[in-house]
């Protein structure tokens, strides 16, 4: 379906809201028949199951885990084998993803990749602009520069004025996961 | 289900993403078998379907419209209707959402009934202060004052830095509503 130029848009700040966000986005396209995508950066939804992924699959939202779990383990890391799979992850979004005439494509937490220096700043904007031209692109997570910033036709900001992990209060099952 | 003390959510700012965070929620939660409960405030959705709607409502999510249309048209329209309306809302809140065992309760667009001054900040307060011990409550909106922000234990701030209305784009459809 050509619903026009779709823009870039950017989720990031260090408060919550960001992938939900771009849960909230996904499901209101979903309900106007566009054909979405949602890549999910360091999270593994097949070995940790979210409340959100079964249903965007049900829906027949396209799940795709592009690089798998985040390096926790700060000291163990291979910070050249998480290098590598994110590259492979910018050449599957262009080669696969972007060839596949999505009319929504979510790159969830990909500005960590930045954030970490996982990726370069001149990497995700070559990622941004190949694009295709009818495609909406949603970026999320912390991180996002300015340059990047300027690459994006909508960019919100979500400011953490309070959070309960700040009280000592963990994750919880059906709001953080 | 018991999960233990809900907490209070509040979107707030003038950026996008506040109510589509909390439709994001809204499917995190249902994929988790939350009960919910999705009421708008100035959103007639029967009259204006929005995207997010039928599939909310699919998932077992029970919607209401709490508050009708937004007066737009401020020259013509009868402040003290609705200030009605916005009383019998917080009254139907209180005395028919609440009795439900909702695990999840999403007030959507509330601040902009406080902004408005068609209620105000001790009515909203006494609102959150009412809810059941078990309910996950999440109010959206700009508008929210430093006394509303207090009672809430996760307070999100969404800054718009950019938006592509200030270029001159109109709504979209799968994308605004």
């Amino acid at each position: 379906m050509n619903r026009g130029r779709g823009l870039v848009q950017l989720y990031t700040g260090d408060g919550k809201g960001k992938t939900t966000a771009a849960i909230g986005q996904a499901i209101r396209a979903a309900g106007n028949n566009f054909k979405i995508c949602f890549a999910f950066f360091f999270k593994d939804f097949e070995k940790h199951p979210t409340g959100e992924s079964q249903i965007l699959e049900n829906l027949g939202i396209t799940l795709y885990n592009v690089v798998l779990e985040y390096p926790w383990n700060k000291e163990s890391y291979d910070y050249e084998n998480i290098r590598q799979e994110c590259l492979h992850a910018l050449y599957f979004v262009k080669n696969k993803i972007y060839t596949e005439n999505f009319d929504l494509v979510i790159l969830d937490e990909i500005n960590i990749a930045l954030r970490d220096k996982f990726l370069t700043e001149d990497e995700i904007i070559d990622l941004i602009q190949k694009k295709p031209k009818q495609t909406e692109l949603i970026l999320t997570g912390r991180g996002a520069t300015e340059k990047i910033i300027q690459e994006a036709d909508l960019v919100s900001k979500i400011e953490k004025i309070k959070h309960p992990f700040d009280q000592g209060i963990g994750e919880r099952v059906g709001i953080e996961y």
